[in-house]
């Protein structure tokens, strides 16, 4: 489920779990000095992304973390001749810098 | 369902209707002129909202129009004391400007 892409970054693939499952896996990313962490999600599971993102924002680490970025898109899934796009999601969040 | 903020942009309230009205919708505000329409969403319509704008950006508006801003963030509903907070999403589609 999470999955570390370079040394200050973690992903976070969101799925059929319960938001709260993402939410914690974000949290403890970023307790354990990440940088950043990268929220993706496909399809249906886009609205539960965002809810993850804004719950570690707001209550989880308020004022720590920003939205730095959000990315959507499409992809191209299932067996050839079956193919359908589905629509995706990327929202980066990142620590606060102290001035 | 779509109402007019400023004369040049208009808005997409995306809900439980089924995604492609608010394509079309969105087309439609399109080729009546404005150069940015607003697809907003809060919820599990933010899924249905990412899907109206990737479906417009490379169906049927491919090389026209182009994802200006995204923006997510949180809202309360519910009368007092049943309060919940609910997830947002602003999708701004921009007409390219063409050189």
């Amino acid at each position: 489920m999470a999955q570390q892409a370079k040394p200050t970054e973690g992903v976070i693939l969101v799925g059929q779990k319960p938001t709260m499952n993402y939410v914690l896996a974000t949290v403890i990313q970023f307790n354990q000095g990440f940088d950043r962490v990268v929220i993706k999600a496909r399809g249906r599971a886009i609205s539960k992304a965002v809810d993850t993102a804004e719950i570690v924002r707001t209550r989880f680490l308020p004022g720590q973390v920003e939205i730095k970025d959000i990315k959507i898109g499409s992809e191209k899934v299932g067996e050839p001749g079956k193919e359908r796009v589905v629509s995706t999601i990327e929202i980066v969040l990142e620590r606060v810098k102290k001035a």
